[in-house]
């Protein structure tokens, strides 16, 4: 039987500002991954953040990300190796302590943002990233793209790597995300969204923006957690998947 | 037998700025408080100061402070109850990531500055703390004055509190220490310091600056870090109390 | 002729968070008091928020806070009278800079949360603020609530202070704000709230929330720059004042 | 006659942590790059500095980096121009504030780490902090590496340019400097980086590394505010420059 995880970044909060209403998006996902107070998050939204997942009986993963607030994370910054195994480990370490005092086991890591996609494709970068997370706990698993460096140095650390794909993004034949500055980068139809990740997940393949078939594992999908559209997304790829009979269940 | 721990407050460089030399002061003391990231240290130097702390053989603790890295966590901030054991966690939560990677199990818990004072007479942010140590790990041990709100409530949730003495610092009458801005506060004389130690842990009192013996528990005493005078004081204090034979080893 | 200036707090977005729709607001307020980096903005925010200002015609002023960012400005913080004269010596500087870049003169300055609060009632904070304003530039007026430390310094040291009085707010007999954990600290009936502002304007005085007159001045008004209720009452406001023969512009 | 300035970057100390003793190398140096707050400096700090190089008499400048205190500016971050912009604008206004406060003008800006090392190739960069600059004060001079392109864009919006060299590091055949990874990259004999500035600044060429002469300007050179070795390097160019006749003023 197939089976697929729906993820979502929540916990983007920071003091007194609001970035989403999280509420809505965990009625739907079955892993969120937590903003760690690096790029977004504070201690009172971790403890929050963590509590309304629990209730909910999502699994909680932790979003390490550059320590940039300002820039909520999305600007490359050159942090060294070691920088980033440090930085990394602060994060799981921080998130993994509010999971703790609330009875919850902490159950994989997402990269966020500019860090994320550096991982994707930097040797150095992937490799910090998890050693950092092998160190503190081998059995969190690391959400990464499929054939990416993240993913690469999960495995070579012997942690659980789960590829992460996109519903709305269309893909490059490559097996890459079609670039957000191209027109046709992202799928606003709803029907052909749902389309895309159910033949990701029940045949290992995406159709390419150029028509091609492009060899894909999908362990879990990414929703976007802001929004009247991600919700909806949200709301319609769960129907679709469980009407086809996909279990949706953590990564 | 005597016993007695002897703790410096270390690990509080941050990036490029180096505020003492670790290195001197790690000789003399059984246990460390390292700085979490948010009054002082970051992640570079939490995992070079727990490697430091670990070849020296010394326990690990973390010293968790206010969010306030340009005042040093020395000013006092207006956190509610809710937010100081969110703060808390999240620091004990990061210093053990660091721990965990190099094997090391973290030891004890000292709140830093302005927030170790205020949890000596608030007992909602005693109560914050220790409840955040307490759904962390019961097993930390919490340093804390004698007959302060902090002792009050680490006992309170079941947590083993240690009381700490400072061997430079007189004393008042009512087992407060002498406001530093009293002509008379700092105890100048090595020997004097070192006597002062040795009739605490030997006799379990003090006397105070006015003369009156105080009664007080020390189990662990503070050093301080930096300074030509600190290593000296560290330097004389273990060699005063191994001579009496004191035992000095973690609290 | 009656006149009255209404001031709202803007500006207070970060990154990629938005605090509230400035440009609502902006239709109806003569100026405005721009966050300057510390409790709120940043460097992007402030140039954008200058060119609404500037677009609207309204007055640009400083809102300078404390730097804490996770807790909005609304914490206090035992910065001592040197620390509070830089730290808004450096606020005024900045947001003056983004002004003079788009050709626009600072016109007043009305510090922020905990620290207008503060400023209200200790003469240390209140005149350490005022000498910053009067270093940097002396033409600037200083918002201020009536009969407060605040505006006692600001004229001692020969700046003009501006009387700032709430329209949703009650008040006690000695002329303060009822504190907003009772019941009735808050006006909620649009019609009472203007009523209270054109008495306070055109006769300078308001009934407490006791019934006794309370001797006011009322050079400006403060409405919030967020929710749909403010955006209501400044409209209310606006209109009821106009109507009533009050001329609304700068303080 | 032949003339040049001396600059150093001072003024980088962070709440209670002291990067270097500014006070020695302001006995040699005509002009002060301070730091504003971003990768180093902060309001106290800032005051303190703008008080001591007014009292030496040397030019206070400004010293903007990337919103990077951890890692003291010195790692490039991904800010596009708009942001570069806006932070540059920003610490301008800060530290102009200090300046202003104490009578002082404020002279010169030199951009700080990775931020100048961006701006030196980068034309996005350059421009953003020239117009920051220019919308500022137009009367400012940019201290910017010879033949860069942040001394080209200075020049396009009408800004004084003025070439900065460096006494203890050696130069390749394209005029840049040869990488610190190299290991003829310094100069550590004194009268060998003393002749290099005073060939510099009296013939406008300096010899490669791998021989050939290169033509260069040096307006100022940039000598570092922390070590032993700085300040010797200080003295020994201060005193070599003016025995042989070159005046010693603020670019």
């Amino acid at each position: 039987m197939a089976y697929v995880d729906l993820n979502a970044d929540l916990g983007e909060d920071f003091g007194a500002y609001r970035l989403a209403d999280d509420g809505e998006i965990l009625a739907y996902v079955t892993s969120a991954n937590l903003a760690c107070g690096m790029h977004a998050g504070d201690p009172v939204v971790m403890a929050r953040s963590v509590a309304l997942a629990k209730a909910r009986g999502v699994a909680v993963g932790a979003h390490p990300g550059y320590p940039d607030l300002q820039g909520f994370g999305r600007r490359d910054m050159a942090l060294d190796e070691d920088e980033i195994h440090a930085f990394v480990l602060y994060q799981l370490g921080a998130i993994a302590a509010f999971a703790r005092s609330q009875g919850v086991r902490l159950h994989h890591v997402k990269p966020h943002g500019a860090l994320y996609n550096r991982a994707a494709v930097d040797r150095a970068a992937a490799r910090a990233i998890c050693r950092a997370v092998a160190e503190f706990d081998p059995s969190l698993k690391v959400y990464a793209p499929y054939r990416s460096e993240l993913a690469a140095q999960a495995e070579a650390v012997g942690l659980c790597a789960c590829c992460e794909v996109f519903a709305d993004r269309r893909y490059e034949e490559d097996g890459q995300l079609t670039p957000r500055r191209h027109p046709d980068a992202m799928i606003r139809d709803l029907d052909e969204a749902c389309e895309q990740v159910l033949t990701m997940v029940r045949e290992g393949r995406v159709r390419s923006r150029t028509g091609e078939w492009v060899e894909v594992a999908a362990d879990t999908v990414c929703l976007h957690g802001d929004g009247p559209h991600a919700v909806a997304l949200a709301k319609a790829l769960h129907e679709r998947l469980t009407h086809a009979g996909v279990q949706i269940c953590p990564a």
